[in-house]
């Protein structure tokens, strides 16, 4: 079986070479830098959970290709089943490292890029889908992760790529040779690219004739010559120089955003998946942003568990469990993330199969989904603030706490209503100002809004789906449109004497 | 194949002798009744469906009893397949009749008895099971519908049934035979209850010792001795009685609540399911409730389409339809029609298998379901009359419409932008009415809120489903809670000079 | 002081020879018809109240025309505190009456053209304004209602008034006199039109050139020759007819639209406020448009007022007035409604002084008060169908109760659970119903969404009205646009070493 | 005229010896250090503006005591319209700051015990109010920031403060002396607790007999003996210390919140204004609280001006300003902004006079204010984020965009639509992520939330208000409850035939 344990992941994460800028300086031993570890973290519990046999079931499938048990993120779904499975298998991982684990990218990479190749092929006579087999099987045999990286810079958002004034606006082709293509351009908020062994890169937007060399999708390892991270700055990204494990909340785990470049990349063809065939770039992009609206039901619902959690921890130690605001509020926020599991779940159980085999979501489901997602987390987050109290946001430091003669003072004052240590509240609040404020509320509030496509790309899908004629000839018929109609049975209203 | 055609159907009601009362008279030919009517097309449209061969996947099912098609509504659900389609078919009724249809208490009651019974024989001995998939065998064979009468008066809401100043606040045993049992009570808000073969009763609240009375299930011909109705009234009922299609909004369907009234009524054992077995109550109204509340996942989403489709024609024949505000209340009420549809699916999907080997859906995403439904059908009726325009409830009766010197006035100057005749832009307005403040508002809106449980209910139960605990510890594991704190590990923040 | 007793207004009202057209039939004694008699009484409301001592210093103003104390309906707001006093005399209506009560929209017209036909004199020399002094003295001095008349059928909204294909469409001269002007063409949706002595009509739209003859505003009696009314039907209309209190809800009090015709109606000069000054037409929609956006946070909160208490007795009746998810409903309903009073208050508050001398509202607080209108009596009402609970819908009609066979049993069983008689508690559950489904719906909902303009005539004046420039320069300022930026100042995060 | 300028200001801060201690060491040049400086800025701008005659009228105010022109934070409110003008003050310095200026504080509490010192000297014969007036005008005079300190640790919320296993979870009198008291204790949350000259204490709830010790109110300085900060840590705020205006967002203003310790404090008598009186406790807290309730009304809705404005600059930097949907998410969060404006500007013209001459806001809508001001901001966040786009939490630091080499790539490829430099697309987007995630969001987000009492506080003060009593008979007279009912007159509905 071909499963690595967390420990030769990230083994096998510090043996590349990634050339990662944090702060205006190259990262040298970046696999152990205080700001990017937590990140690796996350990836690394995929890794461990993998081998936990109670999680077997969703962690891990069996290869159609390899007829082999790989972890689940390798894996191409074959039925509805493993639709749902993945979404359980997210909400699982958000549980545990109440964070953003941002392996879901590579996963919804090659499941759009599974059928879309095959289509491509049937269509264009193309040799994708073979390569790309290859590929999730290369993948899978070697259990490594995958970056799957779509949004462009775009630039001026008024014209297609090949009229842009700055061509790098968008990856494109720079240079076609016999071996293989040179690719140029960057990506934006790259969730997970620093904790990545492959990159695979996809169009972000349908595109048209004149776009050729925009419309190319490949991958290529994480630290091929050429390929660079910016990273990005997150809310109180630098609390974890501190070596304060309580201020930042959540000590182990946390997301990540760079921006990549490309600078003059080369690709071999046997890493191409698309080249010019800008007719598929359109579905390539609604696939996979429809697996990735998909995952956010289960993903963040996962995550909202934790603050659910986190909130009525506080309440307890604040002494108001109890309250009967307090209890209803905690079932609102059961209510409301249950909600999006429950569209993640319908999407994956409405599911249907492709024509290369491989199982795709409900695209209207989906949106539906990842429409709640834009909603709900902010008004969770809204509750547990609620909940929580003011002194999430005005308690001292940890280096107060630590000193000898503030610390004791901090802690008498700040003590809570029951036996629990100050400490402990303190740990449960910042933990909840984590998810609300600091670094993952990046991953909880704004990827929620903005990841998989902001709310309108939703709202476009919604309306591109939603069967509205259908709706229309319904009522139509109950309405009796169209029918002629017999004034001559129309009576006038009246009341007979009483009784 | 057991399969009644509409009109058998409706014929084989006629020939019951039912003793309905409306406005304080006994109505005679009730099947054919102005305001009764329209709900008995309901349930005949559960019949037709079931005939036509392109419904057949939804409609039907394969009795695990018989080995014979059935209509589903009779139908025990064998696997998470069948709770799916269950879903759907309802889905598809609401869209047919843009009405509550009253099919599904019968269903929802039979799924909720046939493993209650089971379990109840497993740990008394009793023989309820045997008997009652006997019960389950007759309906299916004679296609029969069946009412599941759950809501008791109640009386006095602080005291148990057994203490009640008046005992018929809730149905109860007044008499054991050696044949059968007497019964004596009424239940409330019967939707359904004229236009049924069967009753199928149930107790509305777990109980406890001293209620053994009243711990009480059993079926009986919806005309037998001592059975009798009393109709409720709806918002615009009388428009039924003007012989005004227009007026009525959607004059062919319609749904319709009664109190049933128990006086006296004879039971022979072979139809009696609970009696005395105190502790099994309190399972029976969970299950009945929760099939319920998937339930509305279906039907409601199928109504809601029929209110998006009413705004979206009314928005085409107002010449608004292209204003960006209107398509986006269009998508928004499709979003969260969708929702609705989506926790119907979820808890469906993930249901499981109880010991007597039929499926029950999933409690929590059940009550979640419900819990949207008390929400979302407002907005959806609110943002239609939005767009429907005040025209729906200032325009002139179809009386001074159908006038000779009034109706060309009417009709000149209610004219819509397009080429729409009047007739035709009125009655869309009037189904957008009937929807949101007449007959038919009673099953989105009140029903929406009330049936299957108020949103208290399910808030109790989704507090109960939550697994607070476990969500504790999930945030307790990130925040630290109980590690030790190395103070000595905290360091101080500052900045190194510039650049 | 020119007061009228309610009586007194009754009678003046029935000696007018209003042309009203009721189910297709003209109606003979319409001050005494079921149907139309609550509309009636709710006017009547507005007089009898003006002549309590208590409520004086709300229903009389000082007249600045006569000196003499006149109803507020009739009166000219002189300053910011007869602005707010008119909002709570708004309110005071709203509770007494449980419905719209009609009389504002004459109040609201008086009070735009007062500073409209000040303008137009200034900037054209034309006479309108003391002419419509005269006209306001003489609704004061006589103590009489007016009808404020504004929205015509529109027809093609892609077109303006003079390029319809009938231009019956906007009201509009069709003959010019040496004595005055004869106008045909339509009003729709006219709340209280037949209980007024007096319409005011105003154009409904901006207008531009080629518009003149549709840029017209005059006074003239509601009975002049031509003028005609087709009664619009309300949700349960018919109930009235039934001579049944119980099920009417409010048996006393409603609202009233109704089509109003001008079929060639010859107005004096001395009635015309504006003939062909089309740049004006345009300050006159908004301007009574704000005033009656104003109005809705009186009166709809009034209502609101209302609502709440019967969900309160409600609860009560049904013996769960200590639940505290019920107690926490009705101060979420408190909670809504007062903000919208609180809207209605700013917007009078902040008004301003016109250059006529009048006193005219805030126009962005008097849209972001409507807005609100269009949102929260929804809420309101989803929560009270709440507390209510399902027999709201379900009971039996008052036939029913009244029958000696079935009364009684109704009576058993729908007894609440306290002392209550029976009989009282449908009165209140109907009193719900009437709020929220039936007549009074279509006041506190539906006039709610459109009257004074729907949601999005608001949403383009807050946009309007927002000073959106002046929040990006407040942004910019401390966002430091534009500033240099001295990159040499930047330091790189770290940590002391611990401790 | 007493009024410093901001610089003086400033010096006369500097001359106090305050006793703050950060990141665990005792500050030294405090007026200087980058991470408190900000929140002195805020108060520097309060005296800033009172010097500019265009914000004459709403900065000043003429003192009641000296009849001197007074900054406003130091005066006696005379009148509504001097409420008014406070929340007008307020939304004013919110638009300049971006921030909580934390002045409002003290003015809340000068205000409430001005009345609160009468009413107890009436009742009691005590001689605090004439002492209280004595050191108004020593604030007025010599142009003071007191800062108004209410919220104690509070311990076992289930026990009252003398039952407390440690009394100093609640301030106390430890020691009654001829010349004052000494108090010890501490006061949590304290918004600008560092920037104040005074600090006036009050007590946190109300009290009963047993409490005396508890129920003390008095100012002391800042800095008396005894008196020491510990400075609570928000979000980001270490970014303050990186010299990097970008990454701050906000540069020059922010809010400040500190745990404040009484170590046995004397207060010489006459300033001391409340010392046993327990039954007054509870006023005084009420009104405290709904000023600062009122308050929220102006000073939120200012920030909101900012951070819909830099919402707008962001869109228009994305070039996106033109989108329906980016159009009409503006306009909602102005909507709900000046819906929090409305409510402010309400309760203010709705004031009354109290006994001791001073005005005092109307307390049901001061408390309907602060319940919106605990929902919109967070929704108007939410939408702030919507249309600011991803970026805004993945973009690189200050310190890469400052990097000779990745600093052109940053700015190459973070380039917006527009001709705008990429430093102030960036600049607007820490913009809106200081006032969502930010130090500005700890203000904007978590202080609406639970500044003058968190939102359960207002639900109990809005029941408590809401005169149900009233409500009830409305409904109950509107629905007949308790007539007689004439069940003779019920008539049976029907039809006449056709035509």
């Amino acid at each position: 079986m071909p499963l690595k344990t967390s420990d030769e992941f990230v083994q096998s994460l510090a043996d590349l070479d990634l050339q990662i800028y944090l702060f205006g300086d190259k990262v040298e031993d970046w696999v152990n830098h205080p700001v990017i570890r937590p990140s690796i973290n996350c990836i690394a519990m995929t890794y461990e959970l993998a081998r936990q046999p109670e999680y077997e079931d969703l962690m891990l499938a069996t290869s159609h290709l390899t007829g082999e048990k790989v972890n689940r993120f390798t894996h191409i779904h074959q039925s509805t089943e493993d639709l749902v499975k993945k979404v359980k298998m997210q909400r699982l991982l958000g549980q545990k490292t109440g964070s953003c684990f941002q392996r879901c990218v590579g996963m919804d990479a090659i499941n759009a890029l599974y059928s879309v190749t095959y289509e491509c092929d049937e269509a264009r006579g193309t040799g994708y889908h073979a390569r790309f087999k290859d590929y999730v099987k290369f993948l899978q045999e070697n259990d490594l992760v995958a970056d799957g990286a779509m949004t462009d810079p775009k630039g001026d958002r008024s014209l297609p790529p090949h009229q842009q004034a700055d061509p790098d606006m968008y990856v494109h082709v720079v240079e076609r040779r016999d071996d293989g293509i040179v690719v140029r351009g960057a990506k934006a908020h790259q969730t997970g690219a620093c904790n990545s062994h492959e990159i695979i890169v996809m169009p972000t937007i349908a595109m048209r004739e004149g776009d050729d060399d925009f419309a190319v999708s490949f991958s290529c390892p994480a630290d091929a010559p050429g390929v660079f991270y910016i990273y990005g700055r997150q809310s109180c990204d630098t609390r974890k120089l501190e070596g304060n494990e309580l201020d930042v909340g959540n000590a182990q785990f946390g997301g990540q955003e760079a921006l990549m470049v490309f600078d003059d990349v080369f690709v071999p063809w046997e890493r191409v998946y698309l080249c010019g065939e800008v007719e598929f770039a359109g579905a390539l992009v609604e696939r996979f942003a429809g697996f990735h609206r998909q995952s956010y039901g289960g993903c963040k619902s996962g995550v909202g568990d934790v603050l659910i959690g986190a909130a009525a921890v506080a309440a307890e130690m604040n002494g108001v469990q109890k309250a009967s605001h307090i209890k209803d509020k905690l079932i609102e926020m059961t209510h409301l993330n249950e909600t999006l599991y429950s569209c993640g779940v319908a999407c994956s159980a409405e599911g249907s199969r492709m024509p290369a085999g491989n199982y795709q979501i409900d695209m209207l489901l989906a949106n539906v989904c990842k429409q709640n997602v834009t909603r709900f987390p902010y008004e969770i987050a809204r509750l547990a603030e609620d909940i929580a109290g003011g002194l999430m946001v005005t308690m001292p430091s940890a280096q107060d706490l630590a000193d000898e003669k503030i610390g004791p003072i901090v802690e008498k004052f700040l003590a809570g209503q029951c036996d629990t240590p100050t400490i402990d509240r303190l740990r449960v609040l910042r933990l909840v100002e984590n998810l609300t404020l600091g670094t993952a509320a990046v991953g909880y509030r704004t990827e929620s809004m903005h990841g998989a496509g902001s709310p309108q790309a939703q709202r476009i899908m919604i309306a591109r789906q939603s069967n509205m004629d259908h709706k229309k000839e319904l009522a139509k018929a109950l309405a009796g449109v169209g029918k002629p109609w017999d004034k001559t049975a129309v009576k006038k209203p009246t009341a007979t004497t009483a009784g």
